[in-house]
């Protein structure tokens, strides 16, 4: 059986709720045409309700797909309240080590926890960003994060399959897998430096080097920042 | 080859400065025992300079072994100062999801900065702070981090060995290995917990549910902050 792209979008159709998601669609068929072609990329977790992985050949696969898909790309990326409890450790270590007061140690309590939920979400703003900027390109975002260690997918001019990995930060984890089966290398860029060594640089972003196939598409700082603020407001209205 | 105690004792007093440092000796050598005995348990990063994994059976190995155990022991676990730039995007979101102004976001900057550093250091001085009451026991401390998922290491009844893994919280991250070779298997025990969620709990910490060869301390949170403090107070006058 080979890959059915017209079955894909049916499915997707069948799926999306407005206009703006059914723009995606032609992304959510690229990424299934590649899992087609190279299967042992599919990140999935099976559990007992759901023990099947899906396969991007068969309908009931690109069902699964789908669903994945445009759930992910409806939640939420709002910072969510904090849900863990702090360690009051930290705070007598606030005290002691940098002089806090015991009172200002409650409030850095909340506000650190208010940072780091910011901070998590960072990253899968950066990928709504630069979906944002991309969808009508030839770059597919792998939303749904069930195409191992990529992010998005492109073509290069001989149609060959370009993988490109995206990081907030040039300290972020990386996942392991760093090559597709047949070498095809996945590029990995990120969008910002967490230490101020090199001297001369002009700015702690990195948009200026971003892979040359993404150069075209006026890609930078305050772009994502005017993204993010937008974001952010139009979700805390709608919470 | 077999483990040659003298030896190792040997080695660690001619590294030792003090006798606080030489109260450690015997730990350090029930450790190296214990590799001598299962070398796979051995976790050591090989580099261009120091190519060779020390083996607790050899002259040389002992004193590898010593040098890192003893120079992880003076290593101090005061919270550094931050060497990370804030990503700038982080306050945005704050601005914008939560409503802190501008100037707070910049004080929050700096502050949430200090509660990370202080956070990295809680699960040292944990250690350190059991250490500093087992000390006399039959208990060895696996300072240097050394041995595999191992923190502390100890003997039953039958003088077998047994091992025990420690974290801050419920939630830190766990080493994968979690059984020494021959089957034993390494007991695991948090501090803290991360949630509210279970009902009744007396407390946010874990000191009652302490391995049973561990209960006969003394081991408690109020004397763990005391030690903490005091630590913390003493490391900044040495600055």
């Amino acid at each position: 059986m080979s890959f059915n792209k017209e079955q894909a979008v049916k499915i997707a159709e069948s799926i999306c709720k407005n206009d703006d998601e059914r723009s995606l669609i032609s992304s959510f068929v690229e990424v299934c045409s590649f899992l087609s072609e190279y299967p042992a990329e599919l990140s999935w977790r099976t559990s007992k309700l759901s023990p099947v992985k899906p396969d991007a050949k068969t309908e009931d696969g690109l069902k699964l797909l789908a669903s994945r898909y445009f759930e992910a790309y409806r939640r939420s990326d709002f910072p969510v309240a904090p849900s863990t409890v702090p360690d009051e450790m930290v705070s007598l270590i606030m005290e002691k080590a940098y002089g806090y007061s015991p009172a200002e140690c409650q409030k850095i309590k909340l506000e650190h926890q208010h940072a780091m939920c910011a901070e998590n979400c960072v990253g899968n703003l950066l990928e709504r960003y630069l979906d944002s900027k991309l969808r009508q390109s030839d770059w597919s975002w792998c939303c749904g994060e069930f195409v191992k260690a990529i992010d998005f997918l492109g073509r290069n001019k001989n149609n060959e399959w370009v993988a490109l990995q995206i990081k907030n930060r040039d300290n972020s984890e990386n996942s392991s897998s760093s090559a597709i089966r047949d070498g095809t290398r996945i590029q990995k860029w990120f969008r910002s430096f967490s230490k101020d060594t090199r001297k001369g640089r002009p700015s702690f972003t990195n948009w200026e080097n971003l892979p040359s196939l993404m150069k075209s598409y006026n890609l930078n700082e305050n772009d994502f920042k005017k993204f993010v603020a937008k974001y952010i407001e139009n979700e805390k209205i709608n919470l």
